[in-house]
């Protein structure tokens, strides 16, 4: 069969024989028996490794060498939709997800008009608006935008805030502004103060809040931070509340801290990047009670939603406040004078200008689970968490960094080889224990066998944090990471 | 054949149904016969289309909803590989392209780190020695990024313009820095207001330089410009020149716009957006003769390369700036004890967390069309451009808007309908003749024939831009797009 192709015949041959390469990519990455990553380091990959040169040159490679690119790129990559693969809060690989990203590359258009996009929009404002309704917003009020992360939808939630409270910030700038404080917690993820550093606020001037030990903000904190940044003149403006921290998994108190917010006039953002999920579930939504008294929220379904990267919605609660803040008016894309209802042109509530296609993959997945499918799978991963929580618990080498049923689906732990278990408690042995997490990390990327991530939090030397967001990881690939840490990490 | 899916049997059949709805939509879209799109209002997509419901249940719908959900999501859409689809800067479906976009989806990963994304990494550092040798930097000091679009490569020029000259701004905030002063052309894009907005700079601190006739920033106006805010006690900062303006496709003169920036110690950003494509021709690249002298540059390869949405790359000469302005070391993320050489971390360097995969549609592209193919598509493009302009010029009822052979491929005119050719030129006639470009334009959309855009600019009424930069236009096309034009808009 053929058409035309940029001028040339269309190769239908070559795109069949590319999603023959992507069907037996898929057949390996759910299979426990490859590997997870095939590792080599940048200057292999960069002088190039049996016939796979990532060279560009004048001339043109023949198609087949097209396809042997495509089967190496997957070869030397890694499998993020692996049962074993933990590493990240994204993880698995959906196959109606991915049916929807390749439907959106073939549509290949643009969410900032109603013009070229027309259904892609009507899908997104559905979405939104069955969010919102989700959060206990109800569904009458729907802003927002899919933006491109959950770091810039946090940016997002501290531009409004800010345009709110100092409307002339948008022509003015920040010097015609009193003097503004941000606050998140200690746990909370890096966003907010990237987005002070981006605004121009300064990341000076975000206040990081104290946790109790389970990496939740204090709500007296809070507020004694916000009493004091008063008494030192400054405008206390805004409070980011986590719902899923990064690390622990932790949920901020967040109907005290909307009380507090209330209380100061301040603009409450409740980050659910990675908790927002939760909402989804009957059982476990209760953890992100008091959510529905924020100003604005972001919430990833590309982390605990499993769907394809990136999907980030921010949400936003008072309409038409997004519009006012971002919208510059272009004449050469948004004309007053159209056709069809122009408030449908999104693009001029961003802060970009062109905007990629995120919203078919989530309403694809949401027609053929529905709201409780997802719950299904949520709900299954909390399991996993428990069942994990447990194991480590009963278990000798290994001691968990916080004690507590997991809330969400991170549980974090030390795995304490032999030679430290001699050792008493103390400085000495934390600075050896601090070792142990990377060199056992290292070993497991050497070997490809499963991926984890650890890090350090506080005063609290190198730990490993599992997270559970992959549908294909079951009970037994727990138990395989747990003898897996131990072979690799038993001779330290 | 089956395999696993989220703990269900894996259907490939499924998969493979979709690829066959793709497959019968991209031969729609090749051909001529096949309409553009097929409109309706935004309220018709909501309340439903024959058994086309966007709504979202608790409830899964079966699969074979799911498949009809995806055709009827194409039927309703718009064909912007269409050979008629003129729209916007991005148009075109190249094979490879959608190849590139398939896999990533498939690999479902993240740019912000080596150890997740190794061979995207390496084709990203690639990617970028390329354009900066490209550029006429030479590959010695490659730096920069993809980000999410133009407008947020922008926004990274101000970021780090800023940040180069102040950079006590990333703690401190705008209150601690002088007033600043950006400049940019009346032609330029609206993303550089977005930034001042965005960055707590304030639209009010975009100087928006004169142009000629053509489109082109006046060097004059601009150093007059610069003066004069020294006069008023503020601090220039930074110079955004356009190459390739989105209306009319004009190149600012670089090389006396960089002489300026020399003398007044000026950060020089190039916006090459949408011009930026030409350097990748032997015929046209010295319309940008001073690009290497930039110290930054926004160059879309979604745009007249034709790859896929998204596709952007901001490039900074300074090596190592991008990260020391944008880097907060997370250590959840960016652990420094890891196995690998972990400068290849790039997320650090970036204003997000995690990043789309936006390299290996380019990356493959390249392999299979080499320099030269890119070259002979867009040599081809201006050739179109050029014929369009003579067909213009022979015709009694268009009138261009400017004169002269058209730079890039941008061509802007009017139809001047019977009745209005009647009329002498003067207020009273460019009243009407402003409703003629809006008036086709709804028929065009409701017909679904073609698609073209109109805005005004400054004192010009509205009027067409057409542009080329879709591989399966030919001059055939253009004929019919003059026709449809008159068709449409003889009885106005």
């Amino acid at each position: 069969i053929s058409g035309e192709m940029n001028g040339e015949e269309f190769t239908e041959q070559f795109l069949l024989e590319v999603v023959d390469i992507l069907f037996s990519y898929i057949k390996k990455t759910y299979d426990r028996k490859s590997k997870v990553l095939d590792f080599h380091h940048q200057h292999q990959l960069l002088e190039g490794l049996e016939g796979f040169s990532l060279e560009l040159s004048d001339q043109p490679q023949p198609l087949e060498q097209i396809l042997v690119d495509c089967r190496d790129t997957l070869k030397y990559g890694v499998k993020t939709g692996h049962p074993r693969y933990f590493n990240q809060l994204s993880s698995g690989l959906d196959i109606i997800g991915l049916a929807g990203e390749w439907l959106t590359a073939t549509a290949n258009t643009n969410m900032f008009t109603y013009e070229i996009a027309p259904v892609f929009i009507a899908m997104e404002d559905i979405l939104l608006k069955k969010m919102h309704e989700i959060t206990g917003w109800g569904e009458t009020e729907a802003d927002g935008v899919f933006s491109p992360g959950g770091t810039i939808s946090n940016l997002y939630s501290v531009i409004v805030a800010r345009y709110k409270r100092f409307p002339e910030i948008k022509t003015k700038g920040m010097t015609a502004l009193p003097d503004i404080t941000l606050f998140a917690s200690e746990h909370s993820h890096y966003s907010v103060k990237k987005a002070a550093a981006v605004l121009g606020i300064g990341t000076d001037n975000v206040i990081a809040v104290k946790c109790d030990e389970r990496g939740k903000m204090i709500p007296y904190e809070l507020e004694a931070n916000i009493l004091k940044a008063k008494r030192q003149g400054r405008v206390p403006l805004y409070v980011c509340a986590t719902a899923g921290t990064t690390v622990y998994g932790a949920f901020d108190p967040l109907a005290n801290i909307a009380d507090i917010c209330k209380k100061y006039d301040l603009w409450m953002h409740v980050d659910a990047a990675w908790g927002g999920g939760l909402l989804m579930t009957r059982k476990h939504s209760f953890k992100l009670n008091g959510i529905e008294r924020a100003n604005s929220i972001t919430w990833n379904p590309h982390k605990l939603m499993g769907v394809p990267l990136q999907c980030s919605a921010f949400l936003i609660h008072e309409k038409g406040l997004l519009q006012a803040c971002n919208q510059l008016r272009a004449e050469y894309l948004f004309q007053p004078d159209k056709l069809y209802d122009v408030t449908y042109d999104t693009g001029d509530k961003t802060i970009q200008c062109g905007r990629h296609v995120d919203v078919f993959k989530l309403w694809l997945m949401w027609r053929a689970k529905g709201t409780r499918g997802f719950e299904i799978l949520i709900n299954k991963f909390l399991e996993l968490a428990e069942y994990l929580y447990k194991e480590l618990k009963a278990r000798d080498n290994f001691e968990l960094v916080f004690d507590g049923e997991p809330e969400l689906t991170n549980v974090c732990f030390w795995y304490i080889p032999p030679s430290l278990r001699r050792i008493p408690r103390g400085p000495e042995q934390e600075k050896m224990l601090h070792q142990v997490a990377p060199k056992i990390k290292a070993r497991m990327i050497e070997e490809g066998t499963t991926l984890v991530s650890y890090q350090p939090q506080g005063d609290k030397v190198n730990f490993f944090r599992m997270i559970f967001s992959n549908p294909a990881t079951k009970k037994s690939d727990i138990d395989f990471l747990l003898e897996e840490i131990e072979r690799l990490g038993m001779d330290l």
